[in-house]
């Protein structure tokens, strides 16, 4: 294999690729980053979960491919001159760096031994705006379940019915929902993502207007971008309902700027002393949320100007779940249902139902 | 005690004083800020060995002091809207702190018990301006000793000798000196300042070009910035008598640019692995430096443009000392001194003495 290619666009696929590359595998070749030169100069990562293969502009010289470490390879690369970049292997899988005035030589591993991707059939396809795909994870990404007992709920629901898509993470405390729909062929179909991929797979995905193209099969999900394809191992099992745990009714209706309830939680958590588990209490009037907390540290009470219909309520939470929730919310107003003061509440739009956040409260003692 | 001041100048000074608080203590109190109100408002933060006194802007409305928990105190005022803050203590040694909607009750130490700052007699006085001790530790600070066998090497020698002020670093494989000259009146004296507390003062220092002035005792010296002081400890003993180790003579003397030479360096020590301890080779000839090392991983070459004056050389190092003196360089060229294969050499500014770095070399074997 001999290939030149600009720094510059070999750093852009290295960092797009290294996000599915075992940072410590028992397997040296899990390790690295497979170079491919076909037709194409190809780059792939892959820890057996997550795959990514991206393919970089180069003047290919001679065809082959190799496995070097990524670690390696990356700082290197990313130290090296912003100039041109030739890479060739060796007979003895010894791997040539060159740009300008530098010169390596590194051990590569021979590529027959590094496990192909899965390959995923071109149905259950649907056709998504970049953005708003990323959007839609990293608002209810934070809600995934970290706990091992229930595996299904380490994942998020994608679910395609008609022309909605729906992304629904929950972790037995809270749920989180964002919903969209897309203009495609009709398509129904429902996967979970690993959460760790979605993690992953957010920081690949760019804010633009461009569309991707999203395939699943029952075991994999596949990201295609056209230069960068992002393949995901599926989650196994069935999701909960989570239509039936979202309320629909409620006792009391808040209305209030997103910004002015976070800050006030966040400022009250600062003495919750979140391994303590102290609760926040909210005390809701008609014109305004008393937010409060007492523990070891100190007392707060912040106050919160909302409208509110209904009755008046007292009910305490976990701040942090509110935190979470209201840190992802791009609207500067937002309602918040309460059912009672032991049942659950829900963060909505004022406007449409594009999302849902549905958070369980803490039972406070009366003072 | 009770102050109202804004909420940016108390950060301000909440975050200078922070850098001499004790992050773990067994005394709580030293965990603590001191807040004072007598005719200025004044914060405290003084771990034993660096003390820093910083005075806020602020209205004050009773006189009266108190110590309050650093992190949560500043983790609180950064949180709060950007508004006027009110500060006050209850007679129990509660603290109300009051920011618009925002009502926060902590309790607070007496401060009575808290460590008073030792008092320096305004002798061994100098002026010098901000931005050049500033630049003068940040430039001499990375050669400090970590090696607890030699303390007195753990510290900076600071030498003031008629106008001269130099400052030296010595952990016994390199030194790093810088020196300015002062213009104010004939000083003569020596201090070894720590290097825990320098690196902490040289996040205060600003790079402005406002005069501050330094006195110094046996046991302390003070950097007094007007609105802000600090204290520190001094190191006892006698320092090395760095001229004899300097070199004067040299073999080989070779005229680089900077950036040239140091990205060259920081990438051939991608390879070398800094646990393993792999020097880089130095192949001097006219108009050339080869880099170069051979390790486990891999091999690397790069050729770095030169003038040489002298005999060729070969001669090896540890790249991070190169790297490390070479980061801190502002100038665009530099002369490196060679005596021989297996002497010291030293980076020298081309046109002044103003800085020397001078470092030991590695028996490199012949190939």
């Amino acid at each position: 294999m001999k290939v030149i290619c600009s720094k510059e666009h070999l750093i852009e696929g290295i960092n797009i690729v290294q996000k599915a590359v075992s940072s410590k595998s028992t397997l040296a070749i899990l390790e690295g980053i497979l170079l491919e030169a076909n037709d194409l100069f190809k780059l792939t990562g892959y820890d057996l979960e997550l795959g990514i293969e991206c393919y970089v502009d180069a003047d290919i010289r001679n065809t082959g491919s190799i496995v070097l470490n990524s670690k390696m390879f990356g700082d290197i690369v990313r130290r090296l001159p912003d100039s041109e970049v030739l890479i060739e292997v060796l007979p003895n899988n010894s791997v040539i760096i060159e740009c300008e005035n530098s010169h390596f030589e590194l051990k590569g591993i021979p590529s027959d031994t590094y496990p192909a991707l899965p390959s995923i059939k071109k149905e259950n396809a649907f056709i998504i705006e970049q953005k708003t795909i990323r959007d839609m994870i990293r608002q209810t990404i934070f809600a995934v379940s970290i706990d091992e007992n229930r595996p299904i709920l380490t994942g998020s629901l994608l679910e395609c019915k008609d022309k909605n898509v729906t992304i629904v993470s929950i972790d037995g405390f809270r749920l989180a929902l964002r919903r969209s729909t897309v203009e495609n062929e009709n398509q129904n179909f429902n996967v979970v993502i690993p959460g760790k991929t979605l993690n992953e797979i957010v920081k690949i995905l760019q804010p633009v207007e461009e569309f991707i193209t999203i395939y699943s099969t029952q075991n994999q999900i596949l990201f295609d971008m056209g230069k960068c394809k992002v393949v995901s191992r599926l989650l196994e099992g069935e999701y909960l309902n989570y239509n039936s745990i979202i309320p629909e009714e409620y006792e009391t209706k808040v209305r209030v700027k997103t910004k002015d309830i976070l800050s006030s939680l966040e400022r009250a958590s600062l003495i919750t002393a979140e391994e303590k588990k102290y609760p926040v209490k909210f005390n809701i009037s008609d014109e305004k949320i008393i937010i409060s907390s007492n523990t070891e540290i100190g007392a707060v009470r912040e106050e919160v100007r909302v409208d509110t219909t209904g009755s008046k309520l007292d009910i305490g939470f976990n701040p942090r779940y509110f935190i979470e929730a209201l840190k992802v919310i791009d609207d500067e107003e937002i309602d918040i249902y309460f059912t009672s003061s032991i049942g659950p509440c829900t963060i909505r739009p004022i406007e449409n139902n594009d999302y849902a956040y549905m958070i369980l409260p803490v039972r406070i003692k009366n003072e």
